[in-house]
């Protein structure tokens, strides 16, 4: 069986596709990427995958749309090439973020990109931590969506950390910071962004919950920029917060984040590798958990036809 | 114009419909529905829709699966006849709430219904404050999801309410609950289920901010049998709120829901006419708002070519 | 391969599965069916069904349209769980008699169904008995259409009944008691509703054919009040009809159908189980034939990629 | 508006589209339509169709396969030359008795074509006398269906005939001469086919009704060779009827069929023009009705948004 | 493996259906293909196919409608009896030339066969030197396009022909006949008609490159009447080729084809059997190829999931 | 009318998209575009679409991947905020050279671009000299293309340029320069790679035709680094060639592009503004045509119905 199943890696993130591919003891399948003088991507496939099972491992990190545009090529010469069936392993998925028309005459890109990776010939994806869960309702093929929180769980209970709570930084993030504290069976607080009074435009952070003496873990799906994590901090530290972790899944770190967190008080911020995080940015106050050995299981899991909800539940 | 413009009503709703035709000054078009004797559901459409623009109101009130499966074969008889356009007008969506996979091997069947509509022969949808923004997204045909908030706002700023806080009754709520605040510029709070400290089952609830002295509005989208309402209001007057009310958009109100309040110290639910609330239901603590002009300005808006999100912008 | 073949059952019919379980020796793969207290049906899939053939017995009976969207439910869950193909078993298909447009403006719900369960997943039909075989022609995947006439061929057989006519009860059965009359080798009646002479809504039943002094073998697919065929009884005792049997596939039986036969002169009806029929309806004159086997025996074929249409040629 | 309304025809039956045109008074648009010398068909569309609705007429006549490939084609250049809609009129439908599966392994022929139809980019189809009327349910797509039964009555009605019964040549036209003798108020008759009783192969005729002393009228939607009538006539006379009349829609007339019919004793076949019938075929025993009336009549009621069914109820 | 692999034959070109098999050691399968009186192409498919691989070899030659309908039904048939997959081996491709809209208002026909192609079922394309090489992507399937170059180098390597010049009849056709030209390490000329000077209408034909004292090899994928390729030839001698000989992979042959050749001072036209030629076109002059070998092996690749494109590379 | 046209830019470009509006008389419609920081590209659409014609100018230059995934979004938000048509309008195709596998395992990704095209929701796309014709029928929507020849044969008129030959860069551009010779009424050349005699990875050019004393204009759709161009030159200075032109669709420019012409001994090399050609480009040797013309006048006469292809016959 083992010979019809290959996986590829778009340009993205091939240490994770490698480390992918040593957790499950296959070589990486070979495929040429480049751009032509024009600015096109060309792909081509270097090895036969008739009837295979294909892989394709490609995380939305910047430049984000050469990547999707890269992965729709690689699945097109996987499909003309006569790939079986071809899985997007996307394990920070693409235009998450965009999932709602919370402004007039805005797209909804996330089920966009649902609709392109399925006209571009895709059978099924395995992400990670979706921004919001609804999105694997945007596909009509089968979605394996993996959960960080385990693997971050098992940081925290291997460090010792003590009288925990929980922090959401915002009311969006209220219902999965909740499942994140149920797992740790601590408390849940909350920060609110409020209108100031005299003032439409500015906002002021109102903490909703206790945090006071306590080791307070910011819960999110993605950091960016850091600045509002940074925030959260302030408003925090000015409750009287202990310790102050951050547990995210999604680690873009783009802007001065990599700074900003440097100079903070955060004891430690716990980001896993769904994104790449090159060597320069982990910096000693940066943690970065793999999740190369979940994704790898997932997959021979799926070869195997054996349950992955059965990863997850203790 | 007016004379191609079509509105319909499946048995789940009729008098919403009666409303909407009233305030567009159009009569309700005529179908036939009865159920043979077998229990197979039959449609007539009763007048020549050829060329119009025909919009079809069925909410998803029990029975449920009944209404949906009439609401199919009314849109395959409008396409047959020549319909140039079908809108279905669902202010209470259905399986709104089935809008993501939280335990393995379930269905996304909010998802699934927005599939079988656009089967059945959607050209559009109209629908009001579904579980989760996302659902929007599970589409691929325009949907205009009108809000109740305004709504209910005018309701509080009519009472005088005064010193209010908006409580959310979950985590899942607190997003929506945080926008309903920000409209009338109050406070937050929030409830949170947390597990009990020997035993994994029983639930409790804790607050979260802060509502002594305060008169709280109870805020969601849906309300069924009223049990986990009654809960909060419990939790509530044990943190010393003082007056409470109730502000929900859609009122299923089934099993004893209606004895419930009736027997509660709440002040008073509020509730819009998206599903039927029949007379018994409407006892001197529940009010119901009626949404029928705004989905009557709707499609008036659609068929001119007007903004509707205009309609929700101050 | 036994190992990847999976039957459930929805709630339409499940002594039927059992049956059919049986003759596989297979046990029913298990779901859970509810419904919430707001009648939105919720299902779970209670085993790992990753990369299976899964094959989902659901009959339609009443209540239909909710036997309709649970198994439109379940299909979807499964192709969430990742099966390998959904096989719709469906012994009396929905809707079965709304195959055509014989008036304005009305639906063909039939073949509306066969585009929802496409929707919805099916790989493909098992049924028995159309209505018409062209609703066959309605699907874009594999149908396997079951007989029932070789069932009720045998049992007449048996009973050794001598100097047969077979009966169609209107000119729309005539091609189908044709092939009956074809396979028993004997000659053909049609009952024909006429407008009487000086008025135009009443019908009178006349004969075309010959029955004095032969055992009559009145034959359909469906019955569900009875009260035509007790008309055709009528018809044909005033002709000199012998003994008369009902022979019919899908037993409905609503209404005061049994009654009717109890106090009628009926030899005897003989249905099959292609619906449930209960304890209560099994009166004496009504003799049930068991079509499990011969679904069984489908779905084996199919798994082993053996011809089903040797079924039912001698 | 009427500048927006273009009528195209493929080469099966011009002549037909030019009465159309006639009874429309609008020019028939011009194409230019020729083959390759390998055989392949071209076709040219010679006029503007930018945002026109267009109807193409093209029956299913001889050669069969190359009028559907034309049809395809014109589509084809009418779908890519922009116009906004296009109506495939075709009097008499391609491959309509390849209605069903009634051998194992057989195509849905008329399903298939329906199914071509739309893939070529048919927004409606405008029919006549459907083999089936399910055929109706294999399309997506409005389909109108026109009934030649009122040209006919009218036939009959005008030359005075009394003392009628209608006669269907086999069991599975019972249906449709039931209807045709509704219309007429008059008795029904079938022809039965039936096995030898030594013999499997061979078949007899049985007559179930009565025509003794009768004007009979064979009701048929199609006739090719005639054979199968000419052998009805036979078994009419030889139960004693009168003058025989033959009523079809669709004249196909191959073979010796116009021999046949000269040489019998059959009073008059009344056709209509659906498919083409040279003027060596219109012996004196051969009536020919026009249908096109019936066709430009419904094309201008589409092109103006009223009704067609109120064509044909009274 | 093997026992579920099937070959069939519409009636197009049995012999190469034939020829395939017989390098694979199979028997070609069997099905039923007549024409109705009323010229109604039908179709039964002999044996069972259930969960097979089926390869139904059909080219694309006169007469070509009938061939292509033909070939839709065989397709229908097999879809509706379970057939795993469906492979269309088209060896010389429908409306190949009808590739491009250079006129205004005229249809892209290899396009519209390739959408009804994969609407009646199919599931891969195996074919050979189309007209252009985008008509790969007029498909949303896997296309294997096997090449005659192979063929034909290897037989004019045996034949010894020295100081040769590879000549494409027209400008269309130079990269075409480029890539001959490499393979065979030989220049190029190039024939490219001229407007007169005085005239618009007619047109000449100028030389382009260098053929004088050389063997000529005029390169084309297909050829009808032969005229063009018999002007070229003028033109050649004209401007001095020595022995001129014709490569050609599709010989339609049509009108007076042969007889112009015969009567030709060409050497040789070396044709390939994709369509079928039939022994009286076979005079000394024509030369015909066997490709059943290629298709054969790309037909044993596919079904052992190994490389075909490896057949191509040296 | 005019009040339902609107015409969006992305930000690929602006300035050709404002001279479209500058023909139509007609304002640039308002939309914002911008990157988060997590490099996702956010667009909102800044008046009312509801039921107008929207055409999106967006020409594909590099960066190619933001353009294109931009473009998808703001299709996206335009369906969703329920535009009633949306036109693209994409002078330079995007991949249009990736048009062909002629590689093993290759994507063709021009195909690739129409399906994502077609499922973010383009009813129509305009666009000018595709490398390929065969493009067009890449989609099943109305491709409108116009050509750049006029407007580069009028400037070739205007400068007096006598005694020309056009030449063709390659064999594969043949076809395309021949309708160009054609219409200017000169001869044709082509420039033909070879492989040297003792090696085969060296390639050197040939010139097949005649170009000693002649003005010659090298004919290309699209050029990038300008290096193949160069080398065409010099060929041809070598073969006695007087003034070199070079005449090309879409300049790209790239790399050194614009100083290798600029120290080249080019006449003049002259582009159309389908692609942003910056100030610092437009050297005194880089003519630049304006299409703005053209595409504005195929927007008119799409929104008036008349024909687009009279625009290009004479």
């Amino acid at each position: 069986m083992r010979n019809r199943l290959k996986i590829f890696s778009g340009t993205a993130h091939p240490s994770l596709a490698k480390d992918i591919c040593d957790y499950l003891d296959l070589p990486l399948s070979k495929l040429q990427s480049q751009k032509f003088s024009n600015d096109n991507t060309f792909i081509k496939i270097e090895e036969n995958v008739r009837q295979c099972d294909c892989f394709v491992v490609q995380s939305s990190c910047p430049p984000v749309n050469d990547g999707l545009i890269e992965l729709f090529i690689i699945m097109d010469a996987l499909m003309r090439a006569s790939a079986r069936s071809i899985t997007v392993v996307m394990p920070y998925f693409a235009y998450s973020r965009s999932d709602k028309k919370d402004q007039p005459r805005i797209a909804i890109t996330a089920k966009l990109m649902a609709n392109l990776l399925q006209t571009a010939g895709a059978s099924r994806v395995i992400t990670m931590d979706l921004h919001a869960e609804q999105i694997q309702g945007f596909f009509d093929i089968p979605v394996d969506q993996l959960q960080a929180a385990p693997v971050h769980g098992a940081y925290f209970k291997e460090i010792g950390l003590k009288d925990v709570v929980a922090v959401a930084p915002d009311a969006g993030s209220a219902k999965r910071t909740r499942l994140f504290a149920h797992q740790l069976r601590v408390p849940l607080a909350i920060l609110d962004k409020r209108r100031g009074d005299n003032d439409d435009t500015s906002e002021v952070l109102h903490l909703i919950g206790d945090v006071d003496g306590k080791n307070a873990i910011i819960y999110d799906d993605e950091i960016s920029t850091g600045g509002s994590m940074l925030n959260v901090m302030e408003a925090l530290q000015a409750n009287g917060a202990r310790k102050i972790y951050g547990a995210v899944t999604h680690g873009i770190l783009c802007g001065n984040a990599v700074e900003g967190f440097r100079d903070s008080s955060i004891e430690a911020l716990v980001l896993t590798d769904t994104v790449p995080i090159p060597e320069e940015k982990r910096i000693s106050k940066i943690r970065v958990l793999s999740v190369a050995r979940l994704f790898g299981e997932a997959i021979r899991r799926i070869n195997d036809g054996t349950s992955i909800s059965a990863l997850f539940t203790l």
